[in-house]
Formats: structure tokens, sequence, C-alpha cells
């Protein structure tokens, strides 16, 4: 349906664009300033038949004025004029930022080689060799009237492509635990990030029975709307599962069979679901192809012995193993994805499963969002700039010594 | 994370686009073209600073080999040489694809304007006065080199979201029932079109204990991504229903429920959802915000009268009314989303339910599926080629005379 009321998630404009870039060209709107009357006629004559807007201004104050007042696209400009000359006209054109992109053409006469490499230097597009030939002005005038469409086309495009990317950008973080449900005896920290706008990755933090807490992580094949629209799917089915969700494997059994119609594409997602009892203190889980959670205690950080059946969406996966685990006060649990450990830097080394157990190790001192962020920080001193191609989600759980 | 096989869904590369157009010139290739050794060397020498890679050819024929073997992003052409002179050279290269888009910039003397008119005629993007002056070849070369890349980029930017938006849509048309399932008793067709790639809208057929068949229908607001994310999620919440759904009011109202970290969110979905018994025959259903269908029954076609709720995902439903009609064998039901009665023509006409009541009276003669070509034709005739700015969803459920 069309939109009924003012939304909150924006949406962009059909994105059919003309089949050809090189569309018939629109009218442009074209000063011409010269302070010879005759040199201003032909210029006007010679532009004439063009379609175009005609302008003209025969001093340059009033070629800034009308400039300000007219927005032209394109100005052809004598350089030799009395008073303000050429030069000062295209400065004070170029210095405002509502005349700025105007593209500037300079006329100036044959041989004035030193006019032409100042021009060019003042932000000036061109510049044509009097006395003036029509075929060039109208070539010249064509070229960047062209050049300033595609720069245009170019914009459109590319906020087109942003503005896609960031509604369903939107869309998704309305997907995310936010905030956090407060879990009694536990603190829990999440960060999440995505290679381009919208992502493949998921993570949810479920309040259970029995003072327990559901933490559910995932990280969907590829990248963008497609991954998107899987992840939300993932939600839902995770949300409208018909029983409290305390059962790892049966969970994890239940949105696989949901994703039936997809057995057989090349579409996969992994997926680790772990109940957590503060109380025992104990972890329950299960994992379809994604690495187990690190586990910190004492002064170590160590992966989570957690064998698991193969990704989702694939096929029927016939058993899935539950592993438990007795934690204790004090411990900490680090869930992620893959985009973690396998950030690159630009000597092509991944990040890594130790250097992430170091930086847990390092975090231990901090409250679980401090710790977080250092985690986070270390990531991105090791990736040293280079961007991650990939989602990047990373769950903190604690068990504070203390309740 | 990174895909692990082939997809079948297309993920396009990042989006990340350079900050500015005007990305420092990466180095062309240009073929200077001139019989006369003296000015080729001059050509040379002025362009020899400028980071590009020359490339000289010294006759009409040799520059037609290089331009194939070595691809020149830019020809500079001197028009009079022997043999074969300018002109021929540029039509050569216009009419071969693998060279077509070499930008020719003309050399020619002063004054001879038959030869440029001529020269940009044959697909010329310019020319050069001669004798040249080192200026003007520079600012020539520079600005057809930018063209070029801006051509590139906003190609490139034009397939990024195409590709984003097609993968999305590969996915899309993996969640609506294909191909529809048998239903004893009945034939249904479906027509399902966006308006970019992907959309908000939702159809499904739904096999249901006691022979009986659920017809699906829903519009989310808004278009692309986000939509199609909540779209997803519905199909995946109907799926879900941990019932056989046979209550269409109890279905609307577990979605809606499922939906409530929406609420408030200015995002809304219009559904309808019907349970057909082609056994009796009867149409239970219950509607939020969606029209209901049209029966065509006789010799004529009207809307079933079914008042219903207000659009789900915006605050509890509190009642979702059922509604029950009786059926006869003969019946057709028409189930729509209103992309296709607010479909537009040029003059701002919309289609109306009137329109849609009368085509689907007219094609009331021939099977399903081809019932529904002829009313999507009749849409598209309306229309007249005005594009659709909306979705539209079209499912024809028959019960035939004869069984």
């Amino acid at each position: 349906m069309r939109s009924r009321r003012s939304r909150r998630i924006r949406v962009p404009q059909p994105s059919r664009a003309p089949a050809s870039f090189t569309t018939s060209a629109s009218p442009a709107t074209i000063l011409v300033v010269d302070d010879s009357p005759v040199n201003l006629q032909v210029l006007v004559r010679i532009l004439d038949g063009s379609g175009h807007r005609i302008l003209a201004a025969r001093s340059g104050k009033s070629a800034l004025e009308i400039a300000e007042r007219a927005r032209p696209d394109l100005m052809l400009l004598d350089v030799m004029m009395p008073d303000m000359d050429g030069f000062a006209v295209c400065r004070a054109i170029k210095s405002r930022p509502v005349t700025r992109d105007i593209a500037v053409i300079f006329l100036s006469a044959l041989g004035e080689v030193e006019d032409k490499v100042a021009g060019l230097g003042l932000g000036a597009a061109d510049y044509i060799t009097k006395p003036v030939q029509a075929e060039e002005v109208l070539a010249r005038v064509s070229n960047h009237l062209a050049m300033q469409r595609l720069e245009r086309e170019l914009r459109r495009s590319r906020d087109l492509l942003d503005q896609e990317l960031a509604s369903a950008a939107e869309m998704q973080r309305l997907l995310l635990p936010h905030p956090l449900p407060e879990i009694p005896g536990m603190q829990i920290a999440a960060h999440y990030s995505t290679s381009r706008h919208v992502g493949g990755d998921y993570y949810d933090i479920l309040p259970l029975p029995d003072s327990r807490c559901g933490v559910f992580i995932a990280d969907v094949s590829g990248h963008g709307a497609p991954s998107a629209i899987i992840m939300a799917m993932i939600r839902a089915l995770l949300h409208a599962y018909p029983a409290p969700p305390v059962d790892p494997a049966a969970v994890l059994k239940y949105i696989n069979r949901h994703f039936k119609f997809l057995w057989g594409s090349s579409i996969l997602a992994t997926v680790l679901y772990a109940v957590i009892d503060p109380g025992r203190p104990s972890i329950t889980m299960a994992t379809a192809g994604h690495p187990p959670p690190l586990l910190f205690r004492g002064d170590a950080a160590r992966p989570l012995a957690c064998d698991g059946s193969i990704p989702l969406l694939l096929m029927d996966t016939p058993a899935i193993p539950t592993f438990e685990d007795d934690l204790a006060r004090g411990d900490r649990l680090l869930f992620f994805t893959d985009g973690i450990t396998e950030r690159h830097n630009s000597n092509g080394e991944m990040y890594e499963m130790e250097r992430l157990c170091e930086a847990f190790r390092a975090s231990s001192n901090w409250p679980v969002a401090g710790a977080l962020e250092q985690i986070v920080a270390d990531v991105e001193v090791f990736a040293a700039g280079r961007e991650s191609g990939d989602d990047q989600t990373l769950v903190l759980a604690a068990l504070p010594e203390h309740l």
C-alpha cells in the first residue's frame, strides 16, 4: 500500500533509472558574461537555438548578482573586463556555497596561456578561445552540461542505495533487543555492527522461567538485504516458539524445520543457543555450525567445548547434541560471530581466536559494557583501518562474584 | 559469515563509495594519431607529464590496429591524413563494439568548421583546434577522462542497487507459494508484482484439515527492503502458528501480538485471512484494514461485506470480527491489494473497484490462470504505460461448477 502517514522508516523513491546516461538534455540555464555588447550578442545568438535559457551580464558585478539569484548551471565568462575581471568573478563564484557548483568556462584570447592556466587554477572547468566559433562554444557547453548531469545522476543513484540500505538497517535495529532485558544475577552487554548497513548477524537475550536466561546468536550467510530477511525470520520464529525456549536443541530444530522451503538452496545460518542458569550456575547449549562461546574463569579464557550439527537452513538436522557445563560465580562468557575472529588487517592476517581470548582476558576487570568496548577496540587496533567485510556481533554475559 | 560456497542468492560487493566523485584520476591510455611526425612529437610531449600511458600512430590503419589491441580510453585524432582520414578512422572505431566507448577528440585546423560539424556527427566527443596549445589539450583530455570515470561510476552504482534489490527479490520469491498447492474442489491462481524488485505484499495458500484452504493476503506499508523484512516475518509467523490456522481472527491476533515491538512505530500492515471450505461451500474470514475479496456469482461481481479491525502492527487489536458467507459452486473470489485498485494512469485517474469488478466479471469464462491474465492485462491497458508506484497482488480462487 502507499504509506498513509509519516513514517519513521524512510522509503526511497522508486529506483527505476533511465535506461541510458545520455538522457536528452533537459534545458539548462547559461549565464554569458562579456563587457562588449557585440561579443555578448554573438554568444547569445550562438546559444539561442540550443534550447537552454540564456542570461547575459555586461559586468562582473552584475554577473555575480544574476548568478546568485538565477543559479545558472554554467557560465561563459570573459577574462578581460573593467572593474571586476573574470578571475575575480570566478573566485567569488567558487567561494560561495550556493554558486560553487556552477561550471565556469573562460573566454580568453588566443595565446593568452597565462590566463588559461590561471583560470583553471581558480576552479574553472574549461575555456574557449576568442574569437569564438559557434561549434566550439556549443560543443564545450554541451560537454560540461553532460558532465553536470552525470554528477547529479551519480549522486542520486548513490543516495538511493544508501537510503534503501539505511532504511532496512533502521528496521533491522528494531529486531534486536534494546534495551537488553535485566536478568537477575547476570550482567550482559552486546555489540553489533554490520558490514553494509544491514547484516545477517542476529542476537537476542530471552528472560526465561526460573530466573534463567537465553542467549541466542546467529550468522546468516552473505550480507545485505537477503541475509537481513532471513535474520528477521529467525527472530520471528524464535519469538514464536510455542513454549518457553528452555531446550536449546529443540529450538534449533524448530527453526530449521520452518526453513524447509530453503533446504537445498545455498543459503545457510550458523546458530548457537545457550540457556544460562545463574542460580545453579550452569550453561546448557546447542550449536549448529556456530563457534562456541569463550569462558573466562580465574585468569584465563578458552573456548567451551561444544560440538554441534551442521548449519541450519540446509537440510533436515536429525540430531543436535546438547552440552551442559557447570559455571561458577565470577565466570564470564563471550559469544561471537566469525566476523570478529576472521577480521583481517591489511597484511591479510586474521584476528583469530587466540587474540580474542587474550582481549577477553585483558578486559575482565571491567564491568561488562566497558569490557566489551575494550575488546571491540582491540579488534579495531588489529585491523588498523582495514574495514570489515563481514558483520560482527559480540555478547558478553557475566556472573558477577557478588550478587 | 563469509559465504562458504557458491550461492544462488547473489550478494553484491560492499557499497562504500569514495566520498568524492573527483577521485584522483587513475592513469588512462591515450592514443595520439597524426601523420606528421612533428605534430605527433608535440602532442606526446604535451601529454608526457600527465601520468597517462601515451601511444602514438602515424596512419589511420595503424591507429585502428592499436585501438583494437590496446583499448585506449581516449584518442586524439588528426582529421587530414593520407589514405585513411580521421573521419574514416572515427567511423570504424564507433562501429566496433570493443572500441565504441573510446572518446575521440579530433584535431583540426582553425576555421575548418565543416570538419568539426562532421566530426561531432560521427560520434566524436570533442575537437581541438590546430595549432594545438598545451593547456587546451590537457584541459580537453582531462575533462573527457573525468566524464568517462563518471559514467563508469554511475554504471557501477546503479548495478549495486540493482543487485542488492534483485538478490532480495530472489529471496522474497522463495517466500511465496510456488507452485501453488493443489486444493481438491478448487482452482487457484495468483499474480504478484512489485514496484521495485522487493515489495511489501504477501500472499499464501494453506491446505487445511477437512479439505479446507486458507487464503492469506497482506500489504505492508512502504516498499523496498524494510517492507520485505516485515513481509518475511509475517510469513514466518503464519507458518509457525501453533495449530492448524482455521480461525482467521485468531491468526490475525497472533501475528499482531508478535509485532508488539513495532507497536507505536509507524509501519503497518493490512491483512486478510480467509478459510474456504469447498465442501459446504463457505468462506470464513477476518480482515485488519485490508479490502475484502470480490465475489463473482451468476453474471455479476461485487465486494463481499466484511468489516474488520484497524491494520496490524500499530497497537493491540482487542477484537477482530469474523465473517462467514455461504458460497455456491461456480463462485469465484478475487483477493487483491490496493496496488491494483489504486493503480494510476497518466491522467491521474485510479483503476478503482468498479473497473476491477468489471474485469473480473468479463474474465469469468476463462480458467483461473487465463482469467487472472485478462484482469492483469486490463489493469495494464488502463495504466497505459504509467508504471505502478506500489506492489500489486491478485489471488483468484474458483469453485468450479463441476468437481
